[in-house]
């Protein structure tokens, strides 16, 4: 099935413990997309960038059979930038720099060859846009959200709307909190289930992920790394692992959002491996089946 | 498998968004018996109260069946006093104050009828004690013990000292950060393992728990609950389920291991969801066997 990637496109500096990265491919389409790739076909993104955008950046995007045509290059502008610090606490950054750029005005236009994209991505761009977006595609089969704590406090009326249009929400557990005004985290996600979702999914980082639906709780935790050497982009490098793995096998039980938030978790955990997507350019079937199997193993018990 | 116990007795006054409860019985080895109760028999406990220790608590350990021979009352001594207040964020409290009293000067005296016991858990006393009920027990199977960063910071060597002595480390993220002196917990539990433990469990609060041996790693969450009304004891409940599940099927493989570490988090959520010991009160087996259940399913997916 396809997927439809809405989001930004940046070329971030980011400094770890372990390293450092200079004006590396990212942004919150790219890493959805990418991750996304590994499942569905064809994956189309949507997104701005600057006529400083590296030719390598496209090949590459290419390269993993990404559809460009509704990527806008702004010849004269430059592309959206992004530097940040992670502490030796990788749950703690500072950002450094944001140089929005050509991504202030993003305004997202879906050629007429995306229309009839059947799973849609959007990341968290303000939610007026999201719904634009929407309004540009015909009847998708499901549609996964994104926000942050920028809309949710400046927008809240819009995304609620957005909530409405939405099936599956992907946010972190502050921003399930926020959403809800709740601070209980399962009451938090099943009132949001009241506001259009029919899932919420509620990244925790370190500690996992967390799926609620009307009907079931699903945890699965983090990948025990050793070493994580770039935490940016894992939040997306998830969200594309699970609506690209539901894109792939086009069924959105209960059942499969399971299976689908353990395919997003694994992405996740490839993606912190490396700087920037480096960990996510050149899987193999095999590699995401093993770890797929390492997951059940994390939380499998036998018997009493 | 008999079942040794040695901690602190306390009256607890805590305060929670949901309520309140004064001078209720709490402290470490309340709540590792009491949920011990449920699996080991006999269950043995330490610990020291004074001449105020109401008549009522000591008829509650008896009707659950533990054995207070253990027990030292100090007729003109004052019982362990603790006051804490919640925030609406359960995983924030602040201390209002804490009396030490009888507790103060500690000193656990093994009676002879306990010395045969096979299993053993240390609550977080100061390490020099541990060690010298260890020195009172003859080769238990096994030696699960609790510490604090009160101990890490003051007695580190001392504690280094029981952890050669120790089968099983509990401890919650932070402490085992701490004692490991780094900041990635898989690393820090691994690192650990060396110190003298064969297995580390970290306890996460509200992210579940991690299971970390030489060869597995095993997390299992929290339970869902909409509703915490006193996390107060929830860790010694962890404690007592997972060591009361060890000593009851007398079996330290990884997988048995594994099984336990459920069995402590079923117990942790039940503590949770009354004020003080209310929780564990009277629990049946098949309310027991239920939540296991539901445990399973929490983090269960079928194949990809």
């Amino acid at each position: 099935m396809s997927l439809l990637v809405v989001g930004s496109v940046a070329l971030d500096t980011i400094d770890t413990p372990l390293g450092h990265a200079e004006d590396a491919l990212g942004g919150s389409a790219v890493y959805v997309a990418v991750a996304g790739s590994y499942f569905a076909s064809p994956v189309r993104m949507v997104g701005v960038v600057g006529g400083d955008f590296p030719a390598e950046g496209i090949e590459f995007l290419r390269g993993r059979s990404i559809d460009l045509e509704g990527l806008e290059i702004i010849r004269d502008g430059k592309t959206f930038r992004w530097g940040g610090r992670y502490h030796t606490d990788l749950n703690v950054r500072d950002t450094l720099y944001t140089q929005l750029n050509v991504f202030e005005n993003f305004d997202p236009k879906i050629p007429p060859s995306y229309r009839h994209s059947e799973y849609v991505c959007l990341g968290n761009i303000d939610p007026v846009l999201q719904q634009k977006v929407l309004q540009q595609v015909e009847a998708p089969k499901l549609v996964v959200c994104d926000t942050m704590n920028f809309w949710i406090e400046r927008k809240y009326k819009e995304l609620l709307r957005t909530l409405r249009l939405t099936h599956v929400l992907i946010v972190n557990d502050e921003e399930a909190r926020a959403i809800a005004r709740e601070s209980n985290l399962i009451k938090a996600a099943r009132d949001i289930l009241n506001m259009g979702p029919r899932a919420v999914v509620v990244k925790k980082g370190e500690h996992g992920a967390l799926l609620v639906t009307k009907t079931i709780v699903f945890y699965t935790p983090a990948y025990p790394l050793q070493e994580v050497y770039d935490p940016t982009g894992a939040g997306d490098a998830f969200a594309g692992g699970f609506v690209g793995y539901l894109a792939k096998t086009d069924a959105r039980s209960d059942e499969n959002l399971k299976r689908a938030v353990v395919y997003g978790s694994v992405l996740a955990s490839f993606c912190v491996e490396e700087f920037s997507i480096g960990g996510l350019k050149a899987l193999t079937e095999g590699q995401v089946t093993k770890r797929v199997n390492e997951f059940r193993d994390l939380s499998h018990f036998d018997g009493s």
